[in-house]
């Protein structure tokens, strides 16, 4: 059944419909998900995946539906005049692309379907997510994020501490109301692997010599113990079986190593308009990304050109030879190509993982969104 | 019965059985909680309370055990060899006086008693104590706490955001671990509270026009807000009824407003020595406490002083000539004296809402921590 339909017909919707969707919801901001969904169908379509295109056409339905609930949703959260209230809502304006309540909510459908238990667990996750990047932004002096002054430059650290804080708290009331103690538990234990994975890579930072184990620690606690949190609660909330719960997980798991994987990539070759997000920003904050540990593991001479990245002062944009020098010796070293290669690797162990939950539209747009995920520039 | 045993018998434990308590534990940090006690003890001995003396004394059997517990728990919270572990260690390593586990301990006792609930809910609430003050630090650039330098003065701002962060997480597992799900909803209620009180703080930083009602927000925000949350958990995990606990409540809430407006007080006339803290922090941090508000409002050279006070540079000490006047303001204003009548003024009302909860040694107690605590100098 798979990669079935290639041609809309009249009865199918129309790829029009998505925007016809987009634009009949009140907030601006309530696009973003849908966004992402183009931007995977544009991608398939670019590539001439035109099946994968039809799939994504086909499971709009629905999927425009759950996040049109959770843009309506997330927008009602409370807003607070005081200083920490305005530094929280300026990074949820922002908007954000959604995926982990995407995925949350794609994983309720595998099961009995999206409710208002499943819109309050999509909700805090995506909270979660924010949190983390209100106090990231502190921790790395970050002066931009998704092409925006960050709520830190804007608001001050110590109100993006705040904020950060209490996203989370209002993460944690949402998982409570929408009962499954063991899902706020779980959440509890993610928090703290996330914590401990962002101190490891704090210490690792500006280490050239940091190796793989160390980045998987770093990528497996900091970004997909968050994607695997969202699969079970999806797969809790819609009532799956242990057995298939866990298939969702694992699913979460290597999806958020792909994610992982093809940021690291975006920051070293990404378009800054697309990913609203200065090139170069994770290696200049000392961050060993994935492609230039390949390239260190490589090249003798790759220590001199990343140690001159890291050496420009804070403010001073990198020379445009420089900049060269790194792509070069990313393109040389196959650094680019094989972190491509395992992104894709892991996409398609996310992709296996599936064969132990019940088929249908939900299970396909899981592995559509873990195929595309793959090839997303932002 | 209140006030009754004046000398102690051979049969009451005597006032050294203190001493032998604390010896008889493995770690010196467990004295903390009892080195309050003592110096409550003496404070009431100092002041020729004997009568209060003798009834601390008289509660010392089963509190001294109660906070035996504590500490020994509380040692062995994990210990994790990363740096945001070590800055989570290092705070809660420098002790602290123990003072929510305690009235959270004596709560309980006035109910059905002290158990391992109780005992998780104690650890949660210093626990989420020591979370705030991780990242108030980072907020106030403190450099001491508790005589010590502060977590992120060692290992850093960032280390310190996310050992905050931690330390929060390990209490609300302990809190969802204690059973009873409204004290997880309500501790989260609490820690939103002390957030926007915080905010609402940082926003009035050096505003010499804040008033008393901003004044009494922040201080019921971020620290009465814990102590009715620790008097209310130590309730209802002993069983009391419903409009038991209120008034226990009720007890945290007047009792937290004591220790802050005394707080204050040592802010400006303490003895560093003693509170671990150097004078004038807060001031320093442009904090307005309460003899400063009543200073400002009774005498118009008082912003003049204060705003002296503010100017001097980061890490220059306060003219000696500077200090004085600040000193000399506050006694020719009464400042010092309103201050201290108005925390004896909210220690009786804690005092008056335990005649709703069953008189016992346990309600005695509290009674004498809100009588004692308005005299501490720690």
């Amino acid at each position: 059944e798979l990669g079935s339909v290639q041609t809309p017909t009249p009865v199918a919707p129309a790829p029009n419909h998505l925007h016809a969707q987009t634009t009949s919801l009140e907030s601006a901001e309530s696009s973003a998900g849908l966004t992402l969904l183009e931007r995977l169908e544009d991608i398939c379509i670019d590539q001439g995946l035109s099946g994968l295109a039809g799939r994504l056409d086909d499971m709009v339905g629905f999927v425009a539906m759950d996040l049109a609930a959770f843009e309506a949703e997330f927008a009602q959260l409370p807003r607070r005049p005081q200083r920490v209230g305005r530094a929280a809502t300026h990074l949820l304006d922002v908007g954000g692309k959604r995926l982990r309540p995407l995925c949350l909510a794609l994983a309720s459908r595998v099961g009995s379907g999206f409710d208002q238990h499943v819109l309050d667990l999509a909700v805090a996750v995506e909270l979660v997510h924010s949190a983390t990047l209100l106090h990231d932004d502190v921790v790395d002096y970050a002066d931009h994020r998704r092409g925006k002054p960050t709520a830190r430059s804007v608001y001050g650290n110590a109100a993006s501490i705040f904020a950060g804080d209490w996203l989370l708290i209002e993460a944690l009331r949402r998982v409570r109301r929408a009962g499954h103690p063991q899902l706020l538990g779980g959440l509890l234990d993610i928090i703290e692997e996330m914590i401990f994975a962002e101190s490891l890579q704090l210490e690792n930072r500006g280490r050239l010599s940091m190796n793989r184990e160390t980045y998987f620690k770093v990528a497996e606690g900091k970004t997909a113990s968050v994607f695997r949190w969202a699969l079970e609660a999806g797969g809790v909330a819609g009532g799956l079986a242990t057995a298939e719960t866990k298939a969702l997980a694992e699913f979460g798991q290597q999806l958020g190593i792909t994610f992982q994987a093809v940021d690291d990539l975006l920051d070293l070759t990404g378009d800054p308009d697309t990913t609203g997000k200065d090139l170069f920003t994770d290696l200049r904050e000392g961050k060993m990304t994935l492609p230039l540990i390949f390239a260190l593991e490589r090249e003798t001479e790759a220590r001199a050109i990343v140690s001159a990245v890291l050496d420009i002062p804070e403010h001073e944009p990198v020379p445009k030879d420089l900049a060269r020098q790194v792509i070069d010796l990313l393109r040389r070293t196959d650094a680019v190509a094989d972190t491509l290669k395992l992104a894709r690797r892991h996409s398609q162990r996310a992709i296996e993982a599936l064969n132990s939950v019940p088929d249908g539209a939900a299970r396909r747009a899981l592995a559509t969104v873990a195929e595309a995920i793959v090839d997303r520039d932002l």
